[in-house]
């Protein structure tokens, strides 16, 4: 028994997403020693929040509570769960059990949160030995397995940290793992929720000269003001890929239209340069390439998945020790339902982050 | 002036492709004290040749005596070139000239081969201040700057080190570029001119597991006797793709198709695997690519061109020290005119090497 209820917004059927999600009771996964009670704070709203309440990607099982950028104050811990303790600031991402197998190409490198043999997602998923289903964070309560639980540095406000979680460790990965940093020119194209953590990050890791990529000059003002050196904007500059050709090392994509300027993107990077999809569109094909642009410039294309636990850590610690201030607002968590309206209204700029009011404000001296 | 004379096979039209060259004389680049004269044995016959000799690619400038597979005996040395001397057994691949600047991301590298900033070819370029123009190795002789002359090492034969020079480097720089050794699962797309390179220094560098793939079954027992431990037949295995899924960490392909099927040669590679195409569509457009696949499995998508000074040198060191036998067959330097249209025709296992009989005589001993 605890001494508090598992209740938060349930989606019921696809039209939740239109703001009817329903607050009520959940039965959280089963208690084992591996886990550990999070008293929820707050929780960043992510496009695939939207997704999967509107079974957009594939049919939901509902009722769902969504939510995978959760932060909040530990309440039970597992016995087996050796780095926390009741009363730790923690956070969760976007997923909740891996096989955490040493034989798997994943989970043995710390990234045990992109194993894909046993892909728990922190909603929406079944655990397995029927330990029952995974619910998020737009709640008061998360149970989550305690190896996918990380510790928020002190000196991070939580709702900076929450967005991080899922939307910021997708861009941080593939900078840190291709190498951004002193030396380095990067490009991020799309500067939204994904794409302004990926030029704080950048500036943040010491790349030399970092670009914001969008389609409209009207946004350049706000790139520069988050921090980039420059700015491109594909549909209002006049000859933007010749004027900047082969001016980058890395560029990250977090756009998924299928429509994007992909050879002109490439046609940025020096030789040796590599460009990262982490934005998917909706039926996945990107446009063709062009193999003489891959073998007389020896660039590279690739993608990047959310980031493992090894990620997050490094990815907070970086925030923390640079002061990074994402652009996030802040809405009540009664207020879910409009949020979601407003949020794919596109409203937001660029991060909403759901705040539980009663539990931020007792835990407003953490 | 020189004891001997500039003569080789000279194209002077598009229609020289179809057994059409003729003998005759042609007037090397000026001499400079960069330089190094070379008396050719061999010279490896490439899919380039060809395309030169139509002005398939561009607009060839005719007479054009093609060959970038050079082998023969360094007889002329500037003073400038310290790494030579008289009497040596030396090779010329596909580049003779780049811009050799420390700010060159390529030549500082040792990739001279493939600095585009001045890239003039073994044949058919145009040297920079009026030193005249570029003529291949289908000929007595050859004048070329002697950066760009290697020394062939002793214990490999001359026919096997020409078409080496292109071909086999093709293959060798993007396998030693990506890891390519011990504990590495590599695939070979095409085993033709340049995938059956691919087959054999893979299997030098140590991989764990080389697979050969093409479309015919039919080719299964060449491929294995090359010394692959696989073979798939994307045109005659069933279900070759779900059977070989994620079980290769490099792929290497050689094919020029822009129907390849792209998409299953990429389920072929497990996490972070990377795919390197290094032919070249006619039109250069490569099927579209799937970004799940991208992001899901973080494999890279890159292409490679010929290979630097170092990677040659490295790749006649293997070959020597490994025994590598590629499967070349010779041709008499008179019978030029019919080796072309039997090359055409596809009729090459692998690879054609013109020797030139005079000059291959007197440097027996080598």
């Amino acid at each position: 028994m605890t001494a508090y209820e598992f209740e938060g917004w349930l989606g019921h059927d696809p039209d939740s997403v239109n703001g009817k999600m329903e607050w009520g009771r959940f039965e959280p996964k089963k208690w084992t020693e591996n886990d550990v009670d999070i008293q929820i704070t707050h929780c960043g709203m992510c496009g695939s929040d939207l997704h999967t309440l509107s079974s957009g990607w594939s049919k939901t099982d509902y009722p769902c509570c969504v939510g995978h950028e959760i932060v909040g104050k530990v309440v039970r811990v597992g016995s087996n769960v050796k780095h926390l303790q009741v009363g730790d600031r923690v956070g969760v991402g976007a997923q909740s059990l891996s096989c955490l197998q040493p034989d798997c190409r994943q989970c043995s490198n710390g990234n045990e949160n992109i194993c894909r043999r046993v892909n728990v997602n922190t909603y929406n998923s079944q655990y397995p030995d029927k330990q029952g289903k995974s619910y998020g964070g737009y709640a008061d309560y998360n149970r989550a397995p305690g190896r996918f639980v990380v510790k928020i540095p002190p000196g991070l406000a939580s709702e900076d940290a929450a967005p991080m979680l899922c939307g910021g460790v997708t861009v941080f990965r593939p900078l840190r793992a291709h190498g951004c940093g002193p030396g380095k020119r990067v490009g991020i194209v799309g500067v939204g929720g994904l794409g302004h953590f990926g030029v704080l990050f950048a500036k943040a890791l010491g790349a030399d000269h970092v670009v914001g990529i969008s389609r409209k000059a009207s946004k350049r003002d706000q790139v520069l003001q988050l921090g980039a050196d420059d700015y491109i904007a594909t549909e209002d500059d006049q000859g933007w890929v010749k004027k900047n050709a082969e001016s980058l090392d890395l560029i990250i994509s977090t756009v998924s239209s299928d429509k994007i300027p992909l050879g002109g993107y490439l046609k940025l990077l020096d030789i040796g340069g590599t460009f990262v999809q982490v934005g998917a569109p909706d039926k996945g094909l990107l446009p063709p390439i062009n193999a003489f642009r891959l073998i007389n410039s020896e660039i590279k294309v690739t993608g990047s998945a959310i980031g493992g636990i090894n990620d997050i850590n490094e990815m907070l610690a970086l925030a923390s020790s640079k002061n990074i201030k994402p652009w996030v607002e802040t809405r009540p968590l009664s207020d879910a339902n409009q949020a979601i309206i407003d949020m794919e209204a596109g409203k937001a700029r660029f991060r909403y982050v759901l705040v539980n009011e009663k539990h931020a404000k007792i835990n407003s001296a953490l």
